[in-house]
């Protein structure tokens, strides 16, 4: 059944993700996010609650000069409070500020909810649900209706979880979504209610929304499609409240490749793998390397016999052909390729350049030998065109570090608790000079960039916009190696840089030696004019070395 | 259905889990998993593979002196080779030297495997299977037969999928296990090709086997139990080849305290969180935080809505009780949370106080003023217990920081770049050392422990198994604030502390003298045994300092 039926795919990562441990997203964080899931063609993002704190109303007025090329964006809230009138309602107030077009408001579905937490009579419940409804849509609005609560509620009392969903219907909601707010509920359940809305009671335009705790998520989500609703929400990487939302990109994958749905464009799915791991970055968190489809480990062969078998015809062990989601195929003893990957970056440094070349095979076991390291260069486009242009003899150093020298203490005078002393040779010419800095980070940044500043002026305007730092290796206390990716700005354009060291200074010092190298590269660029560079986020680089 | 039904759990963590990537056991990791799995009453225990390396020939040779209470052990490995006799087969007089009494051997289930990749007849699979099974069971063993790509081969060639079944249970194999060995199966079609074996073909003693490469397999093992299976195949902690296998505790959990299913007794159902916490250590690896009922995550409420409905009445945003796990609830604490929120923790330390107490308004304040700082307390429990410490003024510290200098260069000599110097006061004592370290961080927590040791020996077993940073303004450079947060263990439980800084290693050491203090209040709370930490995550505490 269902063939080729589309399914809506609703992502809550902003507002259903922020709710998350350890998740705090800044209004730079949300925007990358956003044009993220846009470009892979996510049909719905809840961007937030407007009237939760102001840092969500903040990013609201932001988006609105946002120019999307497919998603929809949508704010969240509450149904109107118990006794108000929904025009006069303080949140419903908010999310019509928001300026956007759908908004997803939750409404109880489960009656011991509305009695003995929210407090109100179970006929006020559904008529905050009807008139906060009824309201929106008399403004031209898309009203997304999360039955929160919705299949706990079914199986206490389920003639009134289903009135709950009349009620919404009748008062004009595009979407109903079936919640399982608290994510206790087993597969089975989920088919046989799902089976009874759809076919005994004829709904449509039906959604779910899906938790973890049992975890179900990925599963009841593609059981609840399969019997016949047509949206799904979920967050993309799967972080949100407790143990976490549906898993978008595993239920994407799962309906357009396993079950003939139509979810996004087919020729996005081959970017879930590169967007999983961006928007785990977005988050600060380390990507879940062992997930479904985008992780690291879900194609990697390690028994002998499964190699051997991998070789002979993948599908003997791969229940799909790793590249249509983006991810590959890791043969955790030998070397993979990667080469047709990485030819238009390396074709753009040098046109002569083919599969074949002796150079093309030299930066894929380099970027291979590094990734054992521990790099990562998804995220880092500025170390990898340093990188490239290593292996291909075009990289000039723009300094050689002689040495450096940090040192931090405690107790501290001033606020500059630590001090970087750094000496650098440039064509032949000795630099020493030294910087006081709010931590041995700062003040070796501080202190690269006075004596680089002698010999060039264009890095006057770059500074870091980001710092993230990651354990890589889940072993022993505070050894562990470490990756620091920095992003960079000149104030118009941004790229990101990466170092991996045992040692946090020196993995940041990797990183920033990387972004002024990268930086100064496209200086020369623009002043030589002669390299396009239209693939990469480097398009508007340099503005500021032209002015 | 099956209510009552007792359903066999069969872990493979030291054979599929060893499979996985980055996991090794030594011989001395395989008995301290064995001994904990047998705690718990897992029933069958697929301890290794006799045939495939020499570690699990000793491995074998070890356990046989194991009296174990429950479980039973289990040698794995294949059906004969095509045209050799059983009784000859080299792999299976391994198995039955292993010395133990139960095998479980796979064999073939699809058609393509057995043509395209062992490259023998479909009909010489069969008695491949048929004769080592009659071999196995001449002998008096127990055999469970695990129908390799089960799942794919129904979907390819029904009819012969369904003759390896009978052939196996017509030679004697007390379980025949469904095994969807790529992980590509939807739960949609186990639930109809378990119906239909089980239903309309009569078979019994069935038994599955999933992989995680759909993000399906809790869900698809307790489908198939639902249509009645009973006996599941998986790995205690879900690590596994690629993905990882089905979670055992989360089936446990799931089956137990939601299907109405007997699997390991239901007072052993409690020790799950620390199995789990136990079984990860044992396997080298950072326990997945989010994982449903047995997580650090899983019962973690942020939302200050979730936060009051929790308090009125905890089923409102939990699907079970969390202690029905040995899991905790954790009320993470946030600028949005109020003075209810943190009363049942002031309560613990200090049962006078209420809601309207200076105190509780005096921690709120301090806790509102340290967040603005960039602080940020939820998942930090250590440093929050110890904040509301120094507000009701029992907080006696165990040592005054004198100084700490930090020195890290490049280039350095050895792989040690850093070297810290730290003096401390205890009870009036100096104490001055000095570390060398992989990075500034690693020689300034070696040097703290190294001075604190010389005082309290029970810091001896305290390491750090995550470090986060998190630059918190998203604004210029490497000066902006910094966030810390490190995760410390002593083997046995874990909690987290923050630090904030402009200076990543002043944020570090605030987080480890967090960390240290908070595990020294646990001690003295274990010495004294006056408080009771019911709501935080502190109950196993301090195993290593009774001891």
């Amino acid at each position: 059944m269902g063939k080729e039926k589309k399914v809506y795919i609703f992502d809550s990562i902003l507002r259903d993700g922020s709710q998350a441990q350890g998740v705090s997203f800044s209004v730079a964080d949300k925007i990358k996010i956003v044009k993220k899931l846009d470009e892979l063609g996510i049909d719905y993002i809840e961007a937030g609650n407007p009237s939760s704190n102001p840092k969500d109303r903040e990013f609201f007025e932001e988006i609105r000069s946002l120019k999307l090329k497919h998603s929809k964006l949508c704010a969240f809230g509450s149904t109107r409070r118990a006794g108000a009138k929904a025009e006069e309602d303080e949140g419903i107030k908010k999310l019509v500020d928001s300026g956007v077009n759908v908004f997803s408001i939750f409404g109880k579905a489960w009656d011991f909810h509305v009695t003995d937490i929210i407090k109100t009579s179970i006929e006020e419940n559904l008529n905050m649900i009807r008139d906060s409804i009824k309201y929106l849509v008399s403004l031209n609005k898309e009203v997304v209706f999360d039955a929160e609560h919705f299949f706990d509620g079914f199986k206490s009392n389920k003639e009134y979880a289903i009135e709950v969903l009349n009620t919404a219907r009748l008062a004009g909601a595009k979407w109903i979504v079936l919640c399982d707010t608290n994510g206790g509920t087993m597969p089975n359940e989920v088919s046989d209610i799902v089976k009874y809305l759809v076919r005994d009671l004829n709904f449509d335009n039906l959604g779910v929304h899906f938790h973890d705790d049992s975890g179900m998520a990925v599963a009841n989500s593609v059981v609840a499609v399969h019997y016949g609703v047509n949206h799904v929400q979920g967050t993309f990487t799967g972080v949100g409240e407790r143990c976490g939302n549906a898993n978008l990109s595993n239920i994407i994958a799962n309906l357009s490749l396993k079950m003939g749905y139509n979810t996004i464009k087919n020729d996005k799915l081959e970017y879930l793998t590169v967007a999983f791991r961006y928007i785990c970055e977005a988050c600060n968190m380390t990507p879940n390397e062992r997930v479904a489809y985008v992780g690291n480990c879900a194609f990697s062969h390690k028994g002998g016999m499964h190699i051997d078998a991998v070789r002979k015809n993948p599908k003997s062990f791969e229940h799909i052909d790793p590249s249509r989601v983006g991810n590959s195929r890791r043969i955790l003893v030998s070397e993979v390729s990667g080469r047709s990957t990485i030819l238009p970056a390396l074709k753009r440094i040098n046109p002569k350049i083919d599969k074949d070349s002796p150079e093309t095979k030299a930066v894929v076991k380099r970027i291979k030998d590094l990734e054992y390291l521990g790099y990562q260069f998804e995220g880092a486009e500025g170390s990898f065109e340093l990188l490239m242009r290593k292996e291909l003899n075009v990289f000039r150093p723009s300094f050689e570090l002689v040495e450096y020298k940090v040192i931090a203490e405690r107790p501290y005078l001033s606020d500059l608790s630590a001090t970087a002393i750094v000496k650098i040779m440039v064509n032949g010419k000795l630099e020493t000079t030294a910087a006081d800095g709010k931590g041995p980070v700062n003040a070796l940044d501080k202190a690269l960039r006075k004596a680089l500043g002698v010999f060039y002026k264009e890095l006057a305007n770059v500074y870091l916009t980001d710092y993230k730092v990651r354990v890589i290796s889940g072993t022993k206390a505070t050894s562990a190696k470490i990756r620091v990716l920095i992003e960079s700005t000149d104030g118009v354009s941004t790229w990101t840089t990466v170092g991996v060291s045992y040692d946090i200074i020196e993995a940041s010092w990797l990183a920033l030696v990387d972004s002024v190298e990268y930086k100064l590269i496209q200086c020369n660029k623009e002043e030589n004019n002669n390299e396009k560079t239209d693939d990469y986020d480097t398009k508007n680089t340099c503005e500021p070395c032209r002015a």
